[in-house]
């Protein structure tokens, strides 16, 4: 993503952001161990580069909606059922990353205390990044995995309409002596965003990104956003894109159906000010590596495999492979020293509204690209 | 796949091919109750019209290994360390089928009492279709997950050398007033007998299935076989191979790590008939979903998510939208009915092989196409 973002950007110091973000949710009567939170999850997105999860929606997202009254700012997660490993929550429509965060801090505690936990929250909102949630776990050397279900975006093999959303999947896993592996997908081919990036850059997508809404395929970004759809992973089905299909299904059934939340099109969009409630839903779980084998004897198998992958021969003109979640660690790294860049156009959209609701973005950037 | 089976074939009853295939093991030493199992598995992949993974495979995958020594006929789960709702077997070499079969029993025990179980195997053999065992929990109204790796096959994003296998993702989830939804698929765009099944017919496969050893893409089925990979979901990094790649390292670590099992070029070929044991591993999941719902309450959501998406508009020229597991259902039907083809040089191997070892197959077939 970085590389989009490099075109006009200030560079804020992370902590002068999470503050912002924090007094921003305070403002709309978010109490403040949740707005820290949810500042948390927000900032952690853009400093590990995917910028389309970060402050860039901090209106069209959250204030937005809190604003008209349709995300309720005090978070309180309801057991609908709870087991010694499982337990269902009722997200009652609060901030989804206050709601996500909480939820997968009880799965953790049950994986610590008896090998495994899964949480499912339903009635909930959008949480930003799947994988904040999964590396969670990792801080207790456990396995995490999320799952959320999403407003409908993608068609299923030989349809054309939208009825399951990106649903991403999230699985982090940790290690020592090297990043963890933090796998992050949509399971689209891409998400929207980076549809939308194209078109404000008055460029083609790729053939295959996505359909028109005759269900032609189109590299106009236009195409798409108008009542078209994004493709599965895999694409055509001679590119296997029902296995995406299936796993955007799979995600649909374990976030969607196992909370009882909404199911397809059902679950509305982040963008929308009206309507009911989002009632997105969320799947976690977390699994305790020394149940099955001491931890130490994990990491060390698990960090020779990763060596064997990315000392593996590479295709002419490539001098580096790369483990899911390394290029956001680096990224990270990168951010914390040198700023975390915020383009030019949100930067003004934080100033302006920000004055408007009287929480002023006056922090300086640390430099400007 | 059914297509390529229509060239020749001689259609055989289930339960004939079923008996067969258990004389066939039992032949190798393997226990009744053991080589009825394996039979089960083996003709189940037939039934669900995955050929490649049914009788075709019975001296290649199993009966070369067993006369050579290289699988142990006596298969026995080990317990390396278990847990109320995990546990950790070496399988010792045995035979695939037994050891996954037997492990996920262990988990659908454990999800029945206590919602989740998690079992992996280490020191195992190829197993077969993986949706059997995630359709074993199903029989139970639980939801099931099957993982394992496999021989190495797949380059990486920027990669040309083989460092993971085609693993795959199953899981399966029960319905009532439809087939249950079974996602069965290997983490590469195809695996590697679609390849060869274009070889043999002399066709060409598309560009982006495989690369040869270079690097490049091929169309050239040999060039893929000798030296060459197969490219993981998603394909090249334009349209989120990395995705594939990710997936296929997941279930490396759930299946191969956490296992214990051998990882990436340390996992052996299922047609090899010397060098050490396989190694195999194997990851189960089986969940309770009462603990998160009641029972019919997530069959009448999962069912009307269901309906939405196969009424959902259809793409030109395409009547139908399948949800994953129907084809394979429908199949099964049909089967059952009719009988089920094996191609003409597969019973003639069976035929001549069979008289070799002295265990002819001399069942009738039912009809011949």
């Amino acid at each position: 993503m970085r590389d989009y973002y490099m075109e006009k950007a200030l560079c804020f110091r992370e902590e002068d952001l999470k503050q912002y973000v924090a007094r921003f949710f305070e403002h709309f009567l978010v109490p403040s161990a949740d707005a820290a939170i949810a500042a948390d999850v927000i900032i952690q997105a853009d400093l590990r580069g995917i910028a389309s999860h970060g402050i860039s929606k901090l209106y069209q997202y959250y204030g937005n909606r809190l604003e008209a009254g349709r995300i309720n700012p005090r978070s309180e997660l309801k057991i609908l059922k709870e087991t010694r490993n499982t337990v269902s929550f009722d997200g009652g429509n609060g901030i989804g990353h206050v709601l996500a965060s909480r939820a997968m801090e009880a799965c953790i505690q049950k994986a610590k205390e008896y090998s495994v936990g899964i949480g499912t929250v339903c009635n909930s909102n959008h949480f930003g990044i799947a994988g904040y949630y999964a590396m969670m776990a990792v801080e207790h050397n456990l396995i995490g995995g999320c799952f959320t279900n999403s407003e409908v975006l993608v068609a299923p093999t030989f349809g054309k309409a939208r009825v399951l959303g990106t649903n991403p999947i999230s699985l982090a896993v940790p290690a020592l002596n090297r990043p963890s592996f933090v796998l992050d997908m949509a399971t689209s081919i891409k998400p929207l965003g980076q549809v939308l990036l194209h078109e404000v850059q008055g460029k083609a997508i790729p053939l295959g990104w996505g359909m028109d809404s005759r269900g032609d395929p189109t590299t106009v970004p236009g195409d798409v956003r108008n009542d078209g759809a994004l493709l599965p992973l895999g694409g055509s089905e001679q590119m296997s894109g029902y296995k995406g299909y299936g796993l955007a299904l799979l995600v649909e059934i374990l976030s969607g159906v196992l909370s009882g939340s909404g199911l397809g099109t059902a679950v509305g969009s982040p963008l929308s000010t009206g309507g009911p409630p989002a009632n997105v839903g969320h799947f976690f779980i977390a699994i305790d590596i020394e149940s099955f084998r001491p931890f130490s004897d994990f990491v060390k198998d698990l960090e020779a495999l990763l060596e064997q992958i990315v000392l593996s021969a590479k295709v002419a003109g490539e001098s580096r492979i790369y483990v899911h979640g390394e290029k956001e660690y680096e990224q990270t790294l990168e951010y914390r020293r040198a700023g975390i860049p915020i383009l030019a156009p949100v930067v003004e959209e934080l100033r302006t509204r920000g004055r408007t609701i009287n929480v002023p973005f006056d922090i300086e950037p640390v430099h400007v690209l």
